[in-house]
C-alpha cells in the first residue's frame, strides 16, 4: 500500500548551490506526506476499530485514509487555526474532525477527554509510537539502497518520528549513513535536547512556518533511538525555509510544504560544510495551501 | 543521461474525477520537460559542433543543456515575449539567446538568417526531426512497460514530436495502447488536420496559455507516423487547462506547466467516456513562472 519514495536530482539546483544533492520526495506518498507510512502500519496492526489522534494535519489525513481503507473509524483533533485544505482533506478521507481552540484547551487535553468518551479507541501518537517508528522505517530501508552513493542524509526533525524511523530502517539493513536533523530555529527543542542530554520541552507550540514541525518535544521512544543515532541537528531560520521552498519550485519543479523543505534549507545555510559531499535531502511532504505557497514562490 | 519518467497516482485526484488515472510526469526530466529526450539524442548524434534552433523555451533549454554536456555550441531564437525564466534557463545552460520581435520577423525567418551566417551549424527542429522522434521514443518504450495495466494513453500534442515519439517507442516494443492527443482548442490544427486528411497550418501562433503548444502545424515527419497511429485528438478549452493545473497542484502535489496539464484537462472535459478505463496521462513538463502559476492555483 505504501508508495516508494521518489528520487529526484536537479542539475539546476545543484549548480545553484554548487553541491551534489539528491532529493527523496515523499510529496507523492499517499496523502502527500511521509506520515502515511507510519499511519498505515499503525492502523493495520492495532486490533482497535476506532483510532483517535491529535494532528496539525498531515498525520490526521494519513490516519484517516489508512482507517478508511481498513474500514476503521478515525477521530482527529485539530487546532482551529489549521489550514483549511488540511481539515478538508481529513474529512474527505472519512475522518471525524474535532476542532479545538488551543488557547483554551491543549490538543492533548482534548484527546484525553475524547479517550474517556471512547474507551475502546486506540489513542495514536503521530510520532511517539513504536508502530509509527516501524512504519517510517520503510523509508529508511529504501534509503539504505543508496548506500555507497551518498555521504549523508538530512531529514526534517521535530517530534522525531521520521528521523528515528529512518535510523531504524538503515540499521535493519546494516547500513550506517550519517543522519542529520533539520529543525526550525523557532522550534529548536531537538538541538536543546542534545545539548542537555535529555528531552527538553517547549512550553507552547511555535509559530514557525514549518507547521509540521511545531511539536513541542521529541517523543520518548524517538529520543531513545536518536540520542545515540542522530549525527547532529541544524537549526534553520524562517528565511531559509522560505528560500528552500522557492528554490525547489523554481529549480527542481517540486512542490514542497515548508516543513518538507527543512532539509534543503539546512543545506542552504551551511553550504561550505556540505561541499564535496553527496547529500540526500528528505522532502517529507508537499501539502501546502495555495495562498501560502504563492507568497513563497514569488 | 535521460532520466526515466516519474509515475504518480493520486487517490485524491482519482476520487475527485471518479476515474483511474496514472500520471507519467516529465517534470523531473533534465531541464524540467520531455524535450530533453529528443534534444539529447539529437545533440549526441549529429556531427555538428554548433546547433541552432527556434524555441518557445523548453526545447531551447533542453538543447542548450545537451550541447553544454557535449561541449557543443547552441544558439536559440526566442520570441521577445517569452517568459523570463525560460530565457534565463537557456543562458544558464550556456546557450546564446537571440530574441526576436515576432511581429516584425518570424522565428523561422530569423533562424534562416542565422543559418546563412553560420553555415556549419545544424538547424534543429524541436519536433519535426527524425532524431527528435527517436529521442522521444525512449518515453514510449518506458510506457510500453505499462502494457496490460492501462487502457489508453493521453499526451499533449501540437507539433507532434512527443506523440509520434511515443508511438514509435510503443511500436518498437510491439505494444499497441491507444494514444490520444490533447491540444488547445485555441490551437487546434491537429484536429483540423485529421478532419482534412492532411496537415493544416495556422497562419499565426495562438495565444493559448499552453505556451508549449503554440506550434502552427504538425511536422511532416510526425504526421507520417500520426496519421495512421494516433487514435484521436481532443480539443481542450483554456478554462480546462487552468483547472487541470490547479487540480494537479492541490490533489497530486504536482507542479505542471499549462502545456503539461493538457492531458488531464482533456480527461476533465470528457470524464464520462474515460469512466472505467485505466488512463495514463503524460505530464510533459513543469516549467512555469511563479506569477502565472500563482494565478492558476488559487
Amino acid at each position: 500500500m505504501v508508495r516508494p519514495t521518489t528520487l529526484i536530482s536537479s542539475v539546476r539546483l545543484n549548480r545553484y548551490l554548487s553541491l551534489d544533492i539528491l532529493l527523496a520526495s515523499e510529496t507523492f506518498q499517499h496523502t502527500g506526506n511521509f506520515k502515511f507510512r507510519g499511519a498505515w502500519h499503525m492502523a493495520s496492526n492495532v486490533p482497535h476499530h476506532h483510532l483517535l489522534t491529535s494532528s496539525s494535519g498531515n498525520f490526521g489525513q494519513a490516519l484517516a485514509f489508512a482507517c478508511q481503507e481498513l474500514n476503521k473509524r478515525c477521530t482527529v483533533v485539530m487546532p482551529n487555526d489549521s489550514v483549511i485544505v488540511k481539515v478538508e482533506a481529513v474529512r474527505e478521507f472519512g475522518g471525524d474532525v474535532e476542532l479545538v481552540d488551543t488557547r483554551k484547551i491543549t490538543r492533548d487535553a482534548r484527546v484525553a477527554e475524547l479517550a474517556r468518551q471512547y474507551p475502546d479507541a486506540y489513542v495514536a501518537s503521530g510520532f511517539d509510537d513504536d508502530l509509527m517508528i516501524a512504519g517510517n522505517s520503510t523509508l529508511g530501508r529504501e534509503l539504505a539502497k543508496l548506500n555507497g552513493g551518498i555521504d549523508a542524509l538530512v531529514a526534517p526533525i521535530s517530534g522525531g518520528g521520521l528521523a528515528s524511523g529512518i535510523l531504524k530502517g538503515l540499521r535493519s539493513e546494516g547500513v550506517d549513513i550519517p543522519l542529520i536533523g533539520a529543525e526550525p530555529l523557532l522550534a529548536n527543542h531537538v538541538t536543546r535536547s542534545f545539548r542537555a542530554g535529555q528531552i527538553v520541552r517547549d512550553k507552547e507550540e511555535s509559530k514557525t512556518i514549518a507547521d509540521g514541525a511545531r511539536t513541542t518535544s521529541l517523543g520518548e521512544r524517538n529520543w531513545e533511538i536518536l540520542k545515540t543515532g542522530l549525527a547532529e541537528s541544524i537549526e534553520v531560520p524562517e528565511a531559509a525555509i522560505r528560500d528552500a521552498v522557492r528554490l525547489l519550485f523554481h529549480l527542481a519543479n517540486l512542490k514542497a510544504e515548508p516543513t518538507g523543505a527543512l532539509a534543503v534549507a539546512a543545506i542552504l545555510i551551511q553550504r561550505e560544510r556540505f561541499q564535496g559531499r553527496r547529500v540526500c535531502c528528505i522532502i517529507s511532504g508537499g501539502n501546502v495551501d495555495a495562498p501560502l505557497f504563492s507568497s513563497l514562490i514569488v
